[in-house]
């Protein structure tokens, strides 16, 4: 069982705290989180199987027992910026860093400067850090560039995950714009609260590692109307009222789309699926019937990457370079 | 572009040599292959597209320059003991080897002993060592590993390769039995030559690398009978006669399969695909509609992980412990 320093209490934070203990890969000896509401609140009032000794404290400064912290994982923020003085910190101290910040599953696109601050911290420190989740994290990334290994030429990639969110989680629905008119729509994607973050990281991601490069990309967000009455958590949808989003990001060559990426979750979605289609020699096209369950998902792969990287040398990573996730059973030893 | 020794200039080498080349991936500067035959032809008799100044060497001995090989595949033989004094010269030059050898997918499964010895060999001399493939070594094995890393809980794995072997090569269509009466596939089951080798490796990799312990496993092999009047590259298969072959493996735990793989190819076939179905927590059913082309597919493979091989520590690898391997473009820089 590994000893774990969890930064960030939200709702994901506490899934992956309560997965770690419920499956004994990860005992939770120290927890941080700067929310007033929080900190000094011993862990177990908030995730229930967790070690009733373990408090949640404000900041890393009250973190103490480094010598027996194995991983840490930073669960606070989907923009690399916000997340960077934590990093900074856990590096420094040698640590391997798992985080489901958004912006990290491919640092590259926003942030080289601080992508390479860290990659060389974690190098100096013997520390390591990786982005992961399941999308960005997964799905339209490293899947897709896992495919492609048994290809011997890639013309193009293309990622659809098409969610149905009836009977998803309030929150969810409300974040999708579940129920909104045009204006209300538009004015929640003009304040960035609507976004799927990581689109144009996982399309960044394919296009370094399989080799595409893109001389420019778009991304664009619309909403999914309601073509008839619905119904869901947040209340009735008016037909011709928004049920969802939809967001596609496009990564151009020569003027030719080199890779697709399509998301889309509205409430009474049909035919909800993953698929993935590489267009090459072989082509490969991949169909998840129902999709991927995206909160199990990211928890789980979060919980099930952490002998990866500890495998891995110090600095950055990627999901393209630590060995493959694979899930963890406690109690069993592997080559 | 990577110096590469061959090793096994057969129809698989033939393609894998080919592909390097033709991808700017590898330059064959030393090709081995005793066969009577082929040794002391200039290699670019046998595949068009090679070094012309590079000759075929009828063994190891024969080859100079180890200084100048960044490294060396191995397609030779589908059984480990059989390649075993290969892998051990070329892990005592500290080489960097890639085989196809099916048995390697997995070595644990048929030979603990040779695998110990070439991972510790491996480790002495600074050398590594892979087996790969599309199956074994990815479709059934590596890629439903990897889609268990979204898992939280896993009960069992079950994969399924069904191929229509209508268009493929006569050789193919011959090895699978099309044709054959009840006595004749029997004979050559019998004798071994009928058998898809690597099932069992892959059983024993999910079962390890998912932790999914088996206490026994069972495979059965058995002739696809036609349906109706048939024809194929052989000629016609009157109805009644095989028309391919079938083969399945089974992990059981306390009577239960927790692993079930099902290979199946045929003239005919309708409705051909590949699957992983993961049970667990979350469930994923991945269909590939027309599957994966097994040709293409095993050179590609083998080209893509040489960077991943390379950049792994010394020892006997699997498609589990590297990086995973990704389309490489030649002249593209990866992080």
């Amino acid at each position: 069982m590994k000893r774990i320093l969890h930064v960030g209490v939200g709702p994901l934070g506490h899934r992956i705290i309560a997965e770690l203990q419920e499956r004994s890969l990860g005992h939770v000896i120290a927890a941080v989180d700067s929310a007033p509401h929080l900190a000094g609140r011993p862990l177990a009032e908030i995730v229930s199987n967790a070690d009733p000794k373990v408090r949640i404290v404000p900041s890393l400064d009250a973190v103490h027992d480094w010598d027996h912290i194995d991983a840490a994982i930073v669960a606070t923020s989907s923009g690399l910026p916000a997340c960077t003085s934590t990093f900074e910190y856990l590096l420094r101290k040698g640590t391997a860093v798992i985080s489901t910040c958004e912006e990290l599953v491919y640092p590259w696109l926003r942030h080289v400067a601080i992508a390479e601050e860290l990659d060389d911290l974690a190098k100096r420190h013997g520390g390591r850090l990786l982005g992961t989740g399941v999308n960005p994290g997964f799905l339209m990334d490293a899947l897709p560039a896992f495919l492609t290994s048994v290809c011997r030429h890639v013309k193009a990639v293309s990622c659809h995950r098409i969610q149905d969110a009836s009977s998803r989680r309030i929150p969810f629905q409300k974040k999708i714009g579940a129920g909104l008119d045009d204006a209300q729509f538009a004015a929640k994607v003009a304040e960035g609260s609507l976004r799927h973050v990581g689109l144009g990281e996982s399309l960044h991601f394919i296009a370094h590692y399989v080799g595409l490069p893109i001389e420019r990309w778009e991304e664009n967000i619309e909403a999914v109307k309601a073509d008839h009455d619905l119904n869901c958590g947040l209340g009735p949808i008016p037909k011709g009222k928004c049920c969802g989003v939809r967001q596609v990001a496009r990564g151009y060559f020569d003027e030719r789309v080199v890779v697709n990426l399509e998301f889309q979750a509205s409430i009474g979605q049909r035919d909800p699926h993953d698929r993935v289609t590489i267009h090459g020699e072989p082509d490969i096209d991949v169909v998840i019937p129902g999709g991927v369950h995206g909160d199990i998902a990211t928890s789980a792969i979060v919980a099930n990457s952490i002998p990866r990287l500890l495998q891995a040398p110090p600095g950055l990573h990627t999901m393209a370079t630590i060995a493959p996730p694979i899930h963890v059973r406690a109690g069993t030893e592997r080559r």
